[in-house]
């Protein structure tokens, strides 16, 4: 079953419109003719030894095999004590590093242009700990977490990503004028890491600061690196900013090249099946696994298919302000993507 | 020195523009022949008996009498160990509820309208705790901490604060999908007040889909309450959609009618003295004053002065793009509100 020369990397569909706009990926994909071949898997958390929540061994084993994967949205579970489906993906795989480029689009108007910034969040501590304690009836601590190493790791991710990327500045964003020994270490370690990135322009910002700041101008902004919870806030704000979580990509990258990218928007049951989802933050996801995979010339082309799709108005989502149905919009990507073959 | 039928008002001016802004407000309520009376008070830490940092004794006593103080921006102190002047005045007069309003101004353009909204943040425990362990080196915790009281407490504010101010929406901020004991500790209570208020409409939203939808459509939102980081991320944010901390007012609200109500912008060192800042944000917070006192006609009259003025275009002061001095703005504010006698 696999043929030689393709690369394989594991698909999780997920839930509720997850399945058809994975349909939609592969389907560009092969228009593309993008070397890569899908192995797919489902995630739904089950109970290992000793009760603890694990993802299903078919899956990780897959992950473990290809590296890379690339997953659609999953529900998140109501049962008490039962874990976010993708909190436990970036736990098994020690996806460190949240990666969040945001970047205006042309033709899907926002009250905002020029939009073009990369939110680097700390995604495997922080206010993520899950360590929480009842002191007495009704007081209870959260703790939050924070590590030299982690905080080092994703530092270094951030100014490497900056150089990788023609980027010019990281801001570091925290509050160590009110967590002055956690968020203070991890300003720290981002002081120390500029240290070695003297291409890179390093400034530091109060996350309430950088708020009102993005929204006054978000151009001013480039990289920016935080710790876990600031990530979730600012990553999401900015998605806002640029048309929402339907048309952000998003990737979890871990050591040694592991990495799974995924659409951060949700499984929308409402629509799940009737053909009306959009695809293009799964896709914009999918165009980043390639760029990491090295393959650029595939990327560059998907995503300017895209791109230009969105840009013509002609055949659009729903949520996009069009009419066309998934398929319509899937298919016009298609088409674009083969006359630049 | 004490008049008859006046009431006397801590005023803390501050630092930087703090003393120049508070002059324009003295003049404006003077114009308005608002029965205030002004007792004058700095504010430096200063360290009391076993080193504890604690306001000025003259300060305390003033606002222990008068329970309503005015303040001006505090310059942020820089020694190590040196508490927050702001989040000191907050806890030594436990002023619980932190209000902020939002509200477009006519003719300040920015990318939105129709803002009118109300943050209603925690104010004195959460992740300002203060409570923070290295545990072994490189490995740092802080506490966030959640009361039940403290959140009830909260919680009835925000309710009461919407019915008496005509509100119809309360919408509780937080993250329970991660902290799920603290945050979902907090969610609790709203929840059970949120029982007591059934002309209210009660929602609750993630924090970061709150800054998502935020950014995308402000209009939907009312009156949101949330615990102390989210609501310095949030109000700040939410700042940023009107204008800016130059045109918002802030109000620090304890038990038994204490409250102090302050600009929380910054000190501006750079054009201190120079009869340039901006009073708008103090003046502001001043209405809010007059209003919880009940002097709700001085304070109509002197915000409608203020917001006419700034509609006008034609005397503000250069962060508002105008070239007039903060001394021709309060003068102009000064002739609209003695119009309206
Ligand atoms: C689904 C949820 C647990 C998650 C988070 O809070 O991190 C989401 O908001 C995200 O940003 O990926
Ligand atoms: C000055 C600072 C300590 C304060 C805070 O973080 O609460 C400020 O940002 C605020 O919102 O009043």
């Amino acid at each position: 079953a696999f043929t030689r020369g393709l690369k394989t990397v594991t698909l999780i569909p997920g839930d509720g419109i997850g399945p058809e706009i994975s349909v939609a990926v592969m389907k560009i994909f092969e228009a593309a003719k993008t070397p890569i071949q899908w192995e797919e898997r489902k995630v739904t958390a089950i109970q290992g030894p000793g009760g603890r929540w694990i993802i299903p061994p078919d899956c990780k084993e897959s992950m473990d095999r290809n590296l890379i994967g690339l997953k659609g949205p999953l529900k998140t579970p109501i049962a008490a004590g039962h874990p976010s489906m993708n909190l436990l993906l970036r736990k098994t795989f020690d996806l460190y590093a949240n990666v969040r480029p945001c970047v205006s689009i042309e033709g899907y108007k926002t009250p905002y242009t020029d939009v073009d910034l990369v939110t680097i969040r700390e995604n495997t501590e922080g206010e993520y700990s899950g360590i929480e304690h009842i002191i007495v009836d009704g007081v209870v601590q959260s703790i939050k977490l924070i590590t030299e190493d982690a905080s080092r790791r994703i530092a270094e991710y951030a100014f490497e990503y900056a150089r990788n990327n023609q980027r010019n500045s990281v801001t570091a964003v925290h509050k160590a004028n009110i967590m002055r020994m956690s968020d203070g270490l991890f300003l720290r370690k981002c002081r120390e890491v500029a240290e070695n990135f003297k291409d890179i322009k390093f400034t530091e910002m109060y996350l309430d600061t950088v708020c009102l700041n993005m929204v006054q101008d978000p151009t001013q902004f480039d990289v920016l690196v935080m710790p876990n919870l600031y990530g979730d806030i600012l990553s999401d704000l900015c998605a806002g900013l640029i048309g929402g979580l339907g048309v952000t990509p998003s990737g979890n990258i871990g050591a040694n090249g592991v990495a799974i990218f995924e659409s951060v928007h949700g499984t929308a049951p409402d629509i799940a099946g009737l053909d009306l989802a959009n695809p293009t933050a799964l896709l914009l996801s999918a165009v980043m696994m390639l760029r990491h995979m090295g393959m650029h010339d595939y990327g560059q082309r998907i995503e300017t298919a895209c791109f230009n799709t969105i840009r013509d108005k002609k055949v659009l989502t729903g949520d996009l302000g069009g009419k066309s149905k998934c398929s319509e919009f899937t298919e016009e990507i298609c088409n674009r993507v083969k006359d630049t073959d």
